[in-house]
């Protein structure tokens, strides 16, 4: 059922053949997406700068806006950041923040993280944030009741959209998480009600890397998944014949045996 | 650039002409992409009963676990609940908090919230609890110091990565949001530190929605993407000659059309 074909060397995913419902995938068109899920990388060394062409830029976004959210929300807005100025300042908020990071390691784990690089933000040519207005929709939004980030989640969910269809364009995209984002939301001039959920560093790249950087680098590695997997309540297996340690554990595999 | 064509009624956005990189995307792949992420409903109603074969939930959760995650951190877990009692306490868990959702509206707002089928927690053959475990890869987490939420963010990318893989197999997702995280991390036996994010219907299905049932039903219409998107700084528009409502837009004309 499943193949490795000479074009996609994490193919092991990709069924060879393809569904007979009339909104089926072809061969093709699943490995398009389990490409673009598997190959897909938190880019922070490997940008290019050549400029995105506006066409581009928009598909990426006009993909981020499908996404699912709440009660059809559409919480998100995208600002996208070329400004050096602003840029620069970011960067110097990253720098700040990532010294007290840093303060948390000590001896050999210490050296590893400082020797890490972990954002782009000057070198990638666009910078992008994506923001979550929680006051979109009005006071009640269907699905928002019990479970008010609901919203923040959706936003998320454009993030992972976004990513994908960059990579599928050949576009790196990498995530600044270590930024405080009451700063970032007054330098940004964002409405009180609006939140900067994700700073994004996009930008075409020399190469997209065979594994996670933080894998190939030794910080950490891919938990197994079948450790992750549970039936019926927390902590209970699946029943023999059901268990999940099947071809695309094979992908770890490779993984682990990159340089 | 763009092009429709007969096998993808929504294929204005893809491209063409595949990249030229090594590691680029053949125009069919990046149709697949596309195609999953914009034909990607939330599926309420359509579920039918047949089971999904253990390989293929076992591909599906593959490519949820290589989300990105925050430092690599792989905070989640995925419970797969097909036990009819369970199921049946969930849906218990969401009739009570739908009814006292409902209450927020009134008159025909009111009459077409209860008239809408929000979860398909029995006609699934499958549910899947996706968790976070706030305290996996230790109290240092590499990019989580100054926003802590990131690893709940970290699976929410799983979920939309599960979500996409699941349309390309056919399979339909819906996420319930209308329960209480509290009760239902008791019901499912859930560790103190680990959180349940995501409650998922998951079925083959008679159809996909030519486009989402809330905008059908005249619950809400989609904005458009154009209006979301700012230059350098929130509420200033990109400059003129890069404005945002290129072809992608026309997808929004076809789902407004849709009965």
């Amino acid at each position: 059922m499943f193949s490795v074909t000479p074009h996609h060397p994490q193919g092991v995913y990709v069924l060879e053949r393809c569904g007979d419902d009339s909104q089926g995938f072809s061969t093709e068109e699943k490995r398009g997406l389990y490409r673009a899920i598997f190959e897909r990388r938190d880019v922070r060394s490997q940008f290019r700068p050549d400029p995105i062409p506006q066409a581009i830029l928009t598909r990426v976004l006009a993909a981020a806006h499908h996404a699912p959210s709440v009660g059809f929300m559409q919480p998100w807005d995208f600002i996208v950041i070329d400004d050096p100025d602003v840029r620069g300042a970011v960067k110097g908020m990253f720098m700040r923040e990532n010294a007290r990071a840093a303060a948390h390691y000590t001896g050999e784990r210490a050296a590893l993280y400082r020797a890490m690089k972990l954002e782009g933000i000057l070198e990638s040519p666009l910078n992008l944030c994506v923001t979550c207005d929680r006051m979109r929709g009005g006071p009640h939004v269907l699905g928002r009741n019990t479970i008010l980030d609901t919203d923040l989640f959706s936003v998320c969910l454009a993030v992972q959209n976004l990513w994908l269809a960059a990579r599928a364009e050949g576009i790196g995209v990498g995530w600044v998480s270590i930024l405080v984002p009451e700063e970032l939301a007054q330098l940004l001039g964002l409405p009180a009600h609006v939140h900067p959920v994700a700073y994004l560093c996009l930008g075409y790249v020399h190469e997209f890397l065979a594994a996670p950087e933080l894998q190939q680098k030794g910080w950490r590695e891919r938990v197994p998944l079948e450790t992750l997997v549970h039936h019926n309540r927390w902590g209970t297996a699946m029943p023999a014949g059901e268990c999940l340690e099947a071809h695309p554990m094979r992908q770890d595999a490779r993984e682990s045996q990159t340089p």
